[in-house]
């Protein structure tokens, strides 16, 4: 089997990734499907590249037998071209915001925008194959996570469930990420000269990010502060994540909490106990890695969990959402 | 009045900035004290530097006249020079963490290492001089913060005075630091290409300046949780710090907390409620720059601290310091 | 004598230089002139800045008693705002490219647009007050250098004023310059994530600096390779120089002729024979820093000259321009 | 066919990269060949990786069947684990100079000690398949090019075949890279704080891989000026190749002859005339991306050539010649 999978928004940052693991892929092939004019600044080789490029347009879609697309475009442009692509018989993999959410409240609530495709809200499951797995399998359409809510939710659902934090702590998700997860338009707050040699945290305590968190993690609004920040550096996540337990644990116990779910998760990756992850682990992979800090005696605990945004937090996880549509290997093309 | 004032230590990176901030100071002139040898690869220009390079003995800064010296070493070797310098009738700044923990047994747990000048602890005032200023003015003898609890304890003693924090909820303090807080000694960790697109936790929960924060800032130890993160930057410290209110309060409320504790000083800023501060903003000063942002409704809180880790964090502090010792205007040489 | 200087431009990278770098001046103090809304994102602190911020026009000059302006923009808008300032009495230094080429013909080729006060070019002298300060003091308008240019000429002119360059050879000039170079202004090229760990030549042989150096060096055109390089960082300049000396020369040689060029110079350092200055010696300084390698044997010859973009390569040269127009300390601010 | 082929050094930067590599290589895999303790600081995941961890020893290469080593190694140690290896009965590629300058003297001259395995000097063919590729075939020993010379000799031997170089004018070679390519080895030149936001040149005129140069190209050192310069980021070499054409050439007509050397090569890209290519571009691939500006009237000329220093200049570059000696598809595993 051979699929073409079309990107849109093959010049960004994520569609960028999600060419060049599609183009390693044993059962899919990569087709640029180009939207709009962004600029064209590719690299001008004398041997041209063998990836094809065609229009967005639904028939291309058709006469192209394109079987699936990635969507790597801001929500507006999502919501207009996702049913258009299903209507073509493609699947499709919607990587922006626009669907995640669930309902047009939240979604006007946090994006400050009204939603233009209220139907299709509930025909498309949230992407995240170590929670829902079975869910997407064959699915027509997935609403691909977030990269800030990827590593928390995989952090931190486990704990929920194993019902092990103290609610009058809460839990404080510190998390950082790499330039890249702001996307390739130009503008001063992603320029060089205002992000190397600084730090820097925004949308504290509102991030649209937030409810992603709290819809699959189980936590509530009150219980869960987050703030992101941006390194100066291109690709990467690391959250530090601070709680306490309801009893002492250990940081071995809190592991085995963790195992007891991710044991056969390909790529979810522990540490041993008191070791963390750093982004260089993690960088242009699809793992989730995951380390564990305690303090029994205070009850203290600090989980550090890290992602590449463009890999797990965007591009990675679509093509795992892809092969579970297709029903093929699910990690096929991410090792 | 000119004083002549010694660094040792001056190849280091805080004791380089002490020496560029005293070449401009209006009352003070630098003195390189050559102590070892530790490779000597300064560029060779074919018009020397003006600033005086001597021994680093007693005899030295008695045979010159030096009238105080700030030490850029290692604990072991502040231990080795405070009490010949003192001796010698030189006012010292130490900038180690030899002298700031007041006991022996807190030495030994948290620097690993038996405390040999145990006679001297009490007389080295901790030399943050926003809380400790009448104590400072004509000593003999500083012992200069660390530049984690510098920018941890600005933020958080106002807090503690006012009785604002939920103690179920604790203090979080996720620092990070730029790399030049690991000093200037060549190492793997601190190798351009471990740091650069690189972002990693060290020390959680157990890093040597932890008691530093809590007996300046008024928490206890089960309190407060700490951990320490490598930024791939030169300088700047960024803390973010979590905590509730025990009732609900707006952040200009918090600021008001704020402004009563710092109204007249000047080396902390104070943002607009809801503006946070960014390292750019205060690299290269000795400013200490505070923001606020709250959730009055679910009383959480994150307060944003910021300082140059040579400056407000080592050099610039130090020198605040040796104004206070000498009797000159607080601010000489700073702005 | 404390003279009001207004800065237009001044939230680009050289504008905020000039500002920081007046805040220190002895003589000036500086004012800020809005001339165009340009987003205005700056630290939102409680306790505001000193600085006085005014409008850009001439009766703004006229009534608050602004004797000069340094003009930190671009070339079209340098062309609007000189006359006016010149005719309400502030003496004006220029730091966009608009004067610095002597003719409407050279203009036209370089900057691909017509100029629009031809009749103030022959009026301007160039500002490089190593080569013209006798023709800079109490001048009323002064067109500032280009960066790159400053540190060619400074390496290149004794060359060929002493004639020791091989014609056969010319001489060739691989420039380096950090993004600040570039402006403030957001694009795509100057993009975080583009310029992070990425180096890149741009307008090879034909960049618009080429003529300033020709001018002031005494090369031409055929005899003179210039190629501009992107740096991964903020701040910075450094030139590699290739030229064959027409007899073996020593590299103490070639320094004797930069020497007895340079010997009273405040702002030109030499190196020993056969070292060379980094971007970390100059940056944050007026300095212009050179060193010389060379091979007897064979003739060649390397000259690596450095300088800050910002300093000696904007605001700093500006403000040396500023003194000399003022008729005060030459270096004042400087150090 | 699956070939266990050992890398000896695969701590270090190039060492890494061909286990990278090799991990993903369709006829190979990785078994790490622990020859030194060299600290071990490796992530310490919870589930252990299954690339095999061996030692050294020549028993260890028989008895485990390994068909072919990479020396990642620094010259002494390769040259005491060539001989043993071979008789083992491995096939070895030595990543480091060792073997590449063919004599006794020459290696004396550039690396300033003695040769310790003379014998084997004439065994060892220079590995640049675009050059050498029939020598290369199934070959027993390999020395694998430095990455300086990599870049240098694509970009420059095809001018020198083709006799279009003027002789007075020579060959300027400015060459920048990353910081990997000094190895991973702690040293103060290579720490963080001394190569951010820092630009500089180092073995100007005097670099050990000038001889590399010379021999492969068909310059003579006369001809040849070579500038290394340390760049702030981690992977990737440019080298900006300053020449005169001896007759007026057009971009286009200088593509013409590196087409006619490169139509078919893999691994050689060429630029559009007047095009570039930058570091991005080659950065994690085997590629050598070449690109050529001139201008005819003046017969100036400037070529970019670019490579990835851990790729194409290393450990890319060893499978690539692994290929050839194992008689396997040349390009296997490098795309």
């Amino acid at each position: 089997m051979n699929v073409l999978v079309g990107i849109v928004g093959f010049r960004g940052y994520s569609g960028a990734e999600a060419v060049k693991l599609l183009s390693h892929h044993p059962n899919c092939a990569p087709v640029l499907l180009e939207h709009r004019s962004d600029g064209g600044d590719e690299a001008r080789l004398l041997r041209k590249s063998t990836v094809k490029r065609l229009g967005a347009s639904a028939e291309v879609i058709r006469d192209n037998n394109i079987g699936a697309v990635l969507l790597c475009t801001p929500p507006e442009v999502s919501m207009e071209l996702v049913p258009q692509y299903l209507s073509a018989g493609a699947k499709v993999v919607d990587l922006s915001g626009a669907f995640r959410l669930g309902t047009v409240e939240r979604y006007a609530r946090w994006y400050k925008e009204a939603h233009t495709q209220p139907e299709l809200l509930g025909s498309a499951p949230y992407g995240l194959p170590e929670f829902y797995r079975e869910n997407l399998r064959g699915k027509s359409f997935i609403s691909n996570p977030g990269c800030y809510p990827t590593a928390a939710n995989l952090a931190i659902r486990p704990l929920v469930e194993a019902d092990i934090l103290d609610p009058a702590a809460g839990v404080i998700c510190d998390a950082k990420s790499g330039t890249s997860g702001a996307g390739r338009k130009a503008s001063l707050k992603t320029s060089y000269c205002e992000v190397t040699e600084n730090f820097s945290a925004y949308s504290v305590l509102q991030h649209r990010h937030v409810p992603e968190v709290l819809m699959n993690s189980g936590l509530d609004e009150a219980a869960f502060s987050f703030t992101a920040q941006l390194l100066p550096l291109d690709r990467g996540i690391l959250e530090t994540i601070y709680f306490k337990t309801v009893a002492p644990m250990t940081a071995a116990e809190i592991l085995a909490v963790y195992q007891a779910k991710y044991a056969n998760e390909p790529f979810v990756r522990l540490y041993e106990a008191g070791n963390v992850p750093d982004l260089h682990a993690v960088q242009r992979t699809n793992f989730c890695d995951i380390g564990v800090i305690s303090d029994p005696a205070t009850r203290r605990c600090v989980v550090v969990s890290a992602i590449d945004n463009l890999g797990k937090g965007a591009a990675g996880q679509a093509i795992q959402n892809l092969n579970l549509m297709l029903g093929i290997e699910e990690t096929a093309g991410l090792f």
